[in-house]
């Protein structure tokens, strides 16, 4: 029997990756592609086009292509377009959703990658039978996807969610476009390596980081250390719940959300990550909203997240106008 | 001819207003009874009854009930409950919206005065034909209505966008159940009556404002003492704006509104809030989102702008059932 399945992309700043998927979220064969950051998009969309079309020809069972889901950095879910991404070359605006439309003769949406996981979220994992849940993606960077009454929130703009730029701290660590004291300098693997190295410096402990640099300093080693009772570690986590924390408690008074879900490398560090963001989230959440809010860790850590993020963009796109 | 019309009852700490108001806004008739603090519901309730049954039998063009809309403290849209409202002994949960709709015999539907102001607004005022705005109300308190994809959010709980309790200064002033700093600690009429108790500390400067007691000082005072050119008046408008600016480049974070709208007392010293506020905005706000904001006043400052926004909560829902 042929099967109704989508393509799902998720384009990185070092790796694309993607995958067909079937409405039940099942991934039927995946692969990827190196980005890489100087090459122009002409020159990458070619590579990306014959790598999809080697994996829908290779595809083991035989399948009726639907659409296309994307999710990219910068990705404007409204316009289709990837609009001057920081880490690609790609300049100002791709209008990537109507280029692969027009490739694969396919329906095709596009969005950032996650909203992308937060949709994946919703259709195959932690908050599936949701209608309001927000999802933090905690990355290089710290990224997000707003779900308000079942969908997500895009704005005006095609931009809203943009929690990783709301200002925590008043005159706080610096960031891109002059913007000081961002959330995501201080919650996110570069965060959290910032704050390791702040703490190396405050503190006279002895810890096993002190003989890493900044920059081969990983998530995985500060969360290794912090199991190990390495005390800078611990540390480190800690301040980046407290900043987490009250950034939540403001996150629930604007959408008082049924759950918020991480994801990323950061949130497998489970307790040491998810105990001081709760305690900070208490301190500063007010009464009405108390007990109301699930923090949970994404269920899709271990999969293909972003592909599966990816097709379910478009598989709610498709449910919806055959609705 | 008999014209459709509903009821729009805004329920205050001091006041209480209501009227007949048509689909397209018209306030055929209004009235309004005294809300003692001290009064239990049970006493209250009786009194709104007869005034509201007055209103209708002496409406002088013939009439049909399609429904009642209700703005109320704490007002909760999900269940239709009043719940624990700061300044009414009404105790922890009235079912405010079966009650009128039981004494009048039509459909009835409940929600914050703020979420009621923003739907007035978006059906008779500033943000017609707009789908993604946000309403600040600058009163005693400060209060919030959130417009996503052309519907109020009202999350989980039935209580998000209570954007006055947001957290914008560490360790700041007190208010209620324990938290500190909040918004509207610092931005509503009591927020600016305690900046410029501060100013009078903080500056040597002479002003007008130093004649008169904390509790005696109005937010027209303020207004009238800055448009006179008063330093501390001056001051203490600049020193609201930059925490209502920060709070705004948060809020546009999360929602990419089109517009933001300022209600209430306040918003009437217009540049004088709005300069500062623009200016703070600005500094905090995230490139991407830069010129795709407007902040406006409501259109309806000098109508009766809280029975027109408790009538569109129940015009809205009657308009969604028939569509």
């Amino acid at each position: 029997m042929v099967k109704e399945v989508a393509l799902g992309i998720d384009i990185g700043g070092t790796t694309t990756t993607f995958g067909i998927v079937d409405h039940q979220g099942n991934i039927l064969a995946d692969s990827k592609i190196m980005t890489h950051a100087k090459e122009h998009v002409t020159r990458f969309l070619p590579r990306l086009y014959e790598a999809l079309n080697t994996l829908i020809n290779d595809c083991p069972s035989p399948i009726l292509l639907k659409g296309a889901g994307i999710g990219a950095p910068n990705g404007n879910y409204l316009r289709g377009t990837v609009e001057k991404p920081a880490n690609l070359r790609w300049g100002d605006e791709t209008p990537l959703a109507e280029l692969i439309s027009k490739e694969f003769g396919v329906p095709t949406v596009l969005t950032n990658d996650a909203n992308a996981a937060a949709l994946g979220e919703m259709r195959y994992g932690a908050t599936k039978g949701m209608k309001n849940f927000l999802m933090i993606t905690l990355g290089t960077g710290l990224g997000s996807g707003l779900v308000v009454d079942g969908k997500l929130v895009y704005g005006h703009t095609g931009f809203a969610g943009e929690l990783g730029h709301m200002n925590v701290k008043e005159e706080g660590r610096e960031g891109p476009f002059g913007l000081k004291g961002s959330l995501e300098a201080y919650v996110s693997v570069t965060g959290i390596r910032r704050t390791v190295s702040k703490m190396l410096a405050d503190s006279a402990a002895d810890s096993q980081l002190r003989d890493i640099s900044y920059n081969q300093l990983t998530g995985e080693m500060i969360t290794d250390a912090a199991l190990k009772g390495d005390k800078i570690a611990l540390a480190a986590f800690d301040y980046t719940g407290q900043f987490l924390g009250k950034a939540l408690a403001t996150a629930i008074l604007f959408l008082s959300p049924e759950a918020i879900v991480l994801f990323g490398g950061l949130a497998n560090a489970k307790d040491l990550i998810f105990q001081p963001t709760l305690k900070h989230m208490d301190t500063y959440m007010h009464p009405v909203f108390k007990g109301s809010v699930k923090l949970m860790l994404s269920e899709l850590q271990h999969k293909n997240a972003a592909v599966l993020g990816s097709a379910a963009l478009i598989w709610e796109e498709l449910d919806k106008r055959s609705a």
